[in-house]
């Protein structure tokens, strides 16, 4: 199934400079790109690979207007990424193969549950009694969505995912734990899109609050009582630890951490893998990581910092012994 | 459905200051809570939140008996954590609603697994041959129980768990993996929680074990052949790798790790993402964890970690040379 | 259900010393391992162990011949680790229960996918359209496999995996996210075991790849377009960002992390934990573990860190300083 340059024009705008009638038979990577694809260039830094790339035509920035023009056909629009998201979406919505029930007949839902009529729910999924879910959402197969819980309109959510398990909470008793009851519920916001087997859960009084936009990837943990803001993204395996509250536009790379109880703010972009340990209420990029090494020089420098403090105090002492020597 | 004051103090004891007809709406924490909510002061550090809550009431340890009687009704106790807890646990009761069928229809148990007649069995769980569950044990939606695992009494496995997979069991045989089969199985004591999408596998000689009133959080990974003492905790992300053996009341912060074959005593506390590299004998708080920082800072200390063994060598051989100067 | 040595003799090879017509009642670690069972000596440095092992049959390497015939029957075989895993094969065919129906009647199976008919298919499994599974393959319970998604022969998949969720893939548009359709797949290979929980998601434009013989661990996230070459595994919450491409035969501990975009060489070992950053050309052991101590020297030393970089200018200074008055 082929799509048309000018079809494509038609439905996303951009200004072609080749052929309309040119048929597209796929998307591809600029460099691998052959006769049959369109490709996009989203950063000068590969203008190289844009001179050698055969693709049918290619998106490109009006910066490369020269360069793209040298090569044959193009497409050229303000954010050539950003084009290149959309045509991802025209070409799945002319491929879409005919939908079947909008409810999986394996789903089991609550009676006391409301789906909006728009919705649709994949196989063995579960929808808890009072949950709602909201116009044009997706739930793909095997998504549990518990008591009390909302999501709003248009999200998705990819199998696995649980939404509303009990939040972590424990009083401890002579030795053993005493459970507290989670008597909160999860609420989430539009256009919000949450990765396989990812757990968000339930409030211990009031609701953990995922904002609209927010995008979630795979294995994410986000622990009870937290909020994110509006249009946050995750990256794959990080974990948000109970009652942290985090700014609206921030970016976490894969398997960070937040401690329980800490505020991020807005604009604030977490590198992977660091644990973020106090508040922190700049924006900015922020990182915490041990360089990785071959194994032999990671081991000298790693027992070596087991006495950088004491180390410190020697360079210290070194300090003032020449100082005075200088003196006297 | 409101709960008087009277009828808490019946359920839980403590010592009430103030109207038991005093109708409680919500619980709610005290920087937040309303005329018709109850709240808890679970520090001495928070006695300005508590002058200036609006809760209907407060419940407060003796040490605060003064500072809750100028402000209106309060409840004393010795442990308000431990009440309020409690009080999670009745309100969750009172407000109950009647539960349907306690295997649901969609669960897919095998005539030769064990059920006890008074566990609860949520939608689309699958409790394979040979399984057992215990007394009043709950299996909320989606949770499977793999062949030959025993779950004590009075556990609460959330949605997504995997009890029994195969452990990670391989022996290299000319540059491929033979299967080292896992002929062992999976045995939880009582009262265990283990949160949603947590996996725990099975021995591969013998079983993995996880003691009385342990409590897991979601998305951990227990390897095969661990031990898990009474009443340890994990929070969310935590991974253990095989043949571990960790000691009774212990914590693990979340994203914490143990390696393999690993012994750990009793009452040991390991801090959020360190990962434990050797067996750790005494009791007490460990710690592994790179700071964070702003990313140029970070990048300079981190650069500079890459040298810091040398740095220790430098700083050697000036003291050498320094002291050498003292004594000529 | 006993076997004889002669039996395990006659299946796997070996050379017995001792009476065939002993009767194992059970495998057993060499340290517990009683007068029914039978254990292995992987590594002389167990030597000590072997002495004292009550273990009816032992398996050990020709250079442990004179010890173990000090002891009793032995089955001498250049690898017994080896032999030990075709053992546990053994021993599970041997006590396999009658296997029921090869897809469990609560799968739900797209008609327009292509199960091989001597593939098995466990309870509440999800295999959309246009999915392929070959021959022998075995999806434990709760495995969804999406759209278009290919499974090779052999393959063991264990409960609750999610092959071909959506690649995280998003452009920023006005301080909101547009969604990157994910137009590609996944294609796994042959005799690729994925363990529970865990996730790999579908590729950008082309497919994600995991090739023959790959072993992955449980609750491991695999990005969009990842390639992970034959013969690698990886323990347990390994996650690997989008479009890293990793060789073959490499290891990876529980809980390391890859970046996206990278390469990593053949026969390659990354440690646990460790976050690899940049692209490994050579083979050789990589790590980058911040080390654990007790908190307060972690205090220390982690303090002292974020002035590392300011220390080595310090000490620069003190060297100059020193060899001027050396030279003056």
């Amino acid at each position: 199934m082929a799509l048309r340059l000018g079809a494509i024009i038609e439905a996303l705008g951009g200004d072609l400079q080749g052929d309309p009638g040119l048929s597209i038979e796929r998307l591809a990577p600029l460099a691998t790109a052959g006769g049959d694809a369109i490709a996009f260039l989203s950063h000068p830094k590969y203008q190289k690979e844009l001179a050698a790339s055969g693709a049918a035509c290619v998106i490109v920035a009006p910066a490369m207007h020269d360069a793209a023009a040298a090569r044959g056909a193009f497409i050229e629009t303000p954010d050539p990424y950003l084009y290149f998201a959309r045509l991802t979406q025209l070409w799945k919505k002319v491929h879409a193969r005919p939908e079947t029930a909008r409810i999986h007949p394996s789903a089991v839902i609550d009676p006391e549950a409301v789906v909006d009529p728009s919705a649709r729910i994949g196989a063995l999924c579960v929808i808890e009694r009072g949950a709602r879910i909201g116009a044009d959402t997706v739930l793909k197969s095997r998504v549990t969505v518990s008591e009390d819980c909302i999501i709003g309109a248009r999200c998705l959510l990819h199998p696995g995912v649980v939404i509303g398990a009990d939040g972590f909470g424990l009083a401890p008793h002579e030795g053993a734990w005493v459970k507290i009851e989670q008597l909160g519920a999860v609420r989430i916001g539009d256009d919000v899109e949450i990765g396989a087997n990812t757990c968000i859960d339930r409030g211990a009084l009031g609701d953990t609050v995922i904002e609209d936009g927010v995008k979630l990837d795979n294995l994410i943990q986000i622990g009870h009582n937290v909020r994110i803001g509006k249009h946050t993204a995750m990256a794959g395996c990080t974990a948000v630890a109970g009652s942290a509250t985090i700014g609206a536009h921030c970016t976490f790379g894969g398997r960070a951490g937040v401690l329980g109880h800490l505020t991020i703010a807005d604009h604030v972009n977490i590198s992977s893998t660091s644990l973020v340990t106090r508040s922190i209420h700049k924006p900015g990029l922020y990182t915490g990581v041990f360089p990785i090494d071959d194994n032999a020089t990671w081991e000298k420098n790693a027992a070596t910092l087991k006495q950088l403090h004491s180390l410190r105090e020697r360079l210290k002492a070194l300090e003032k012994m020449t100082m005075q020597d200088k003196k006297s």
